[in-house]
């Protein structure tokens, strides 16, 4: 059993990927939700939405890499 | 027992990739929100749904690579 | 107990194809709603009801692919 349980901790860290997913989407929906309501805005905010995706995605990456860490470093 | 409980991980990132698909959905469901309140500037916006859509598909993808990784590669 | 572990993994990942539906629910849900407020502007987003419900869709069928993976192929 030595070096397994690290297979369920990777589990778990490609379960805390998916859920990095959620935040992606809030961040994008949100976007879309206010620049349909208000188009002519848009362009001016389209920095921040990338700002907002890659700050959530950055730690779904994080997480993504403690599974790979988990699976063939540890 | 060895390598079995790689399997539960698998499982485990298998749900992560379930759970993306939520942050899929939110984009897409706010983007059909406001398209349909305002289908003159739903064009200008599919650029930004498909970004929205792919940057949390990435992490589904990855919560499934993870899976895939656990089952095959360790 | 050998291979009977991959059968709880096979439930959590059945459990992320569930917790797909929602997303796909929800893409759905929101194109209803929208829909049935302005009917004139549905047809012009019915391709997008379909690009959002696939995209959510896959993940759901990765997991499923995970899951069935875990029972037989492993």
């Amino acid at each position: 059993m030595e070096g397994q349980l690290a297979h369920i901790g990777a589990g778990l860290a490609g379960l805390g990927t998916g859920l990095a997913a959620l935040g992606v989407g809030n961040v994008a929906a949100n976007f879309l939700s206010g620049a349909l309501r208000n188009p002519s805005a848009a362009a001016s905010q389209t920095a921040t939405l990338f700002i907002g995706i890659a700050f959530a995605e950055a730690l779904g990456i994080f997480s993504f890499l403690v599974a790979l860490l988990l699976m063939f470093a540890v």
